[in-house]
């Protein structure tokens, strides 16, 4: 079952050289999740083809306009498309509020359920779990409050080989199997050795968000050894002083913090619309950790496990 | 002097077929006036070029989302632009709320004052004037109080020939001329006929703005005689009794407006988003008026003087 990440907007503050503003659709065993939602997401999810009925979970990191403009649209347009499944949306305290204005002023009533989730911008704390993933927020360091968020698939059942089913397995005895326990006898022996019935698990993947925030080595340890890790790089290490004033990172530092955490892969993005050209932004992050890709529009990353 | 306008969007409720919301920008002598901001607005301005800086006056019709979702993202970018020129809303009671709201939240100081000229959508009233132009508003029949936009060239001056200028002229002769007045002697004779120096002034050209409303004959005086009219033609006539439930028109009903007001031309759009071809929008209107274009993203109507 696929854990993929599909970028819709990856521009900063203002879009510009046709590049949006930051949204991301992460997509874990069939269940979508949308990250921030800057102006256009719904054209953007449009134009890649995704059906916005099965969004059900928004994740907005901060209320700065290019993270969150298009999350009012999306809702009106979902409404308009009859929608009456429940939308649950995860985000800073005030969200809840421009959103329940607009709807008013424009008359609405929402053919659906939208429930607000407020985040305590804080402190880590699980927003989301089912049973196949957790959803935890990363305290961010911004001129507003602002979190990232931590998606990590739960660990997985031990894979049973069909092919070694026994007939006299009981339902019981295979749960076992799943948990990786062996098959004990009345009397507590080992009748059968998981080891022989069964594969490991696979891997459960991660994928940590982390836009937008200055420096801050603050959360490493939290997304120590995701698979993936985005990381905001809205200018080069030339203007790292800027950076610093805008509450900011370079790509240097998004490098930086994914050397020390040790990360699979790092993404970045959120350029600033003064670079028209954002190679740069590889190449300098790679000079410091070398599994850096770009966030580019219509780009798919997937994660194997 | 131009008298012209870009279509940025045409789609009604949600964007569909690579439609988007409507948006328009008119251009009267060299003054850019935007009307209506759906969603991507200033994407649109972006991808057609039009310097976002010049735009002083936001006319803005009633607070569905497929006409205001665009306007805090503009207003932002805006401010990223370090604009410093006064900006000019018009918009019905609430949208200075919203806006204001979004501003707060974002934690944002605009570089630039921003007036909110609030519209009483029950009757018509002059919300705008310069040397050049009125702007009036049109009461339209919608679900939540709605206006149009009634723009109208003031009565422009009588143009001197050159050539035919004497000498002996006075500034105060020149200008009687302009006003289309004969030049008199001290005993109040005609000493120079103003026709023989003068050509007629250049028509007052006219734009009447009327989204989103019911068939409503309530406007054809207010808009007799206007060089262009834009009425949105949400449906086919086939569909008439969904438009009336929705307060929205049909291309024939939008038709039987231009021909009652008798217009030069009849624009249409708004196309709710079931029709993937619109063109049977301009056929049902023709049958009643001509002269109809069909509103179309990226196109330009000029009027000449």
């Amino acid at each position: 079952m696929g854990f993929e990440l599909k970028i819709l907007g990856a521009n900063s503050a203002k879009p510009a050289y046709n590049r949006n503003q930051t949204s991301q659709l992460l997509t874990v065993q069939n269940e979508l999740f949308l990250i921030d939602c800057g102006e256009g997401t719904q054209l953007q999810l449009g134009h890649y083809k995704t059906k916005i009925s099965r969004i059900r979970h928004i994740f907005i990191s901060h209320l700065h306009g290019d993270h969150f403009f298009g999350l009012i649209g999306l809702i009106s347009t979902m409404h308009l498309q009859r929608r009456t499944t429940d939308l649950n949306l995860y985000g800073p305290p005030g969200l809840g509020e421009i959103i329940t204005m607009q709807l008013k002023v424009s008359g609405t009533v929402l053919s659906y359920p939208l429930h607000f989730n407020e985040i305590n911008p804080q402190k880590p704390s699980c927003v989301f779990e089912n049973d196949k993933i957790t959803i935890q927020t990363i305290p961010l360091i911004h001129r507003i409050p602002c979190v990232g968020f931590l998606f990590r698939e739960k660990p997985k059942p031990h894979r049973i080989i069909k092919e070694k089913i026994q007939k006299e397995f009981s339902l019981l005895d295979m749960v076992a199997l799943k948990n990786g326990e062996d098959i004990k006898g009345e009397n507590g022996d080992i009748i059968y050795k998981n080891g022989d019935f069964t594969l490991p698990p696979k891997k459960s993947r991660s994928y940590a968000y982390c836009s937008d925030t200055r420096y801050h080595e603050g959360i490493v340890d939290q997304i120590k050894g995701v698979d993936l890790l985005y990381h905001e790089a809205t200018f080069l290490s030339d203007r790292e002083q800027r950076a610093t004033e805008t509450f900011h990172a370079t790509a240097q530092q998004a490098a930086l913090i994914a050397k020390k955490a040790e990360v699979g892969k790092l993404l970045i993005g959120h350029y600033s619309s003064r670079y028209k050209d954002i190679t740069p932004f590889q190449t300098e992050a790679q000079q410091v950790f070398e599994n850096t890709i770009l966030a580019i529009e219509g780009e798919t990353i997937y994660i194997e496990d």
